[in-house]
């Protein structure tokens, strides 16, 4: 099966993540994205993010390995829902208290020169949901 | 607290679909949005979603009755995540095969004029992607 343009910007970003190259990793992010750095903190536009990004690799003592298993995209026009079975690895910091296997919800918006941006990253996926009940 | 714009859009799109009043279902939709109407089916764009729902409805035999519960909203600009505990009763279908209670998952974008419009309608939510392991 031919991988999706938007797994690929995943991969590319997981990759990123995985080297800490944190410069990369927020330019596969739109502009103006939100990232759910945890649930009840939002990241909004890409330096909040980067930084957000280099907190939590502080947080995993460097260690950050990520990776996706099955994904999903559901398309409609430029935008796009994308379902990904996401794994956490953090080999120096083995007392975590987040989940090292989620079902990350993300929304990708195609840009105008074609190449597809991550303007939602939601890696908790319906938990935030579940949270509003406690 | 406050409603959002986009639940007071869903609290107004359910009660067209308690009235079976598709039209205005369907007209809560972008232009080009993307239905799931159950696993492995998608309805593109208006027309045919307006003829999805005409067939969800004869399914449960025009008894649909659907609300939300706990409702969530990332914004990131003109793009929102929605995820939300939603329920479908059918008082005339007491034998569906489909989940009266559900994560659903909703894309939604803000026209030109403000207004925000539905693009991806996931009511599946993370079941799509179980679906993939079977």
């Amino acid at each position: 099966m031919n991988m999706h343009a938007i797994e690929k910007e995943i991969e590319a970003a997981d990759r990123a993540i995985n080297e800490s190259d944190f410069e990369v990793v927020s330019n596969s992010y739109a502009q103006d994205a939100t990232l759910v750095v945890r649930p009840g903190l939002l990241a909004n536009g890409r330096q909040e993010i980067r930084e957000a990004y280099q907190r939590i690799s502080d947080y995993f003592n460097g260690s950050l390995e990520v990776s996706q298993g099955d994904v999903l995209v559901v398309e409609a026009g430029d935008t796009a829902l994308v379902l990904a079975k996401t794994f956490v690895k953090s080999p120096k910091k083995l007392d975590s208290e987040y989940p090292s296997e989620r079902d990350a919800i993300y929304v990708y918006r195609k840009e105008e020169n074609g190449r597809w941006l991550c303007a939602i990253d939601n890696s908790y996926g319906l938990e935030l949901l579940r949270q509003l009940d406690t």
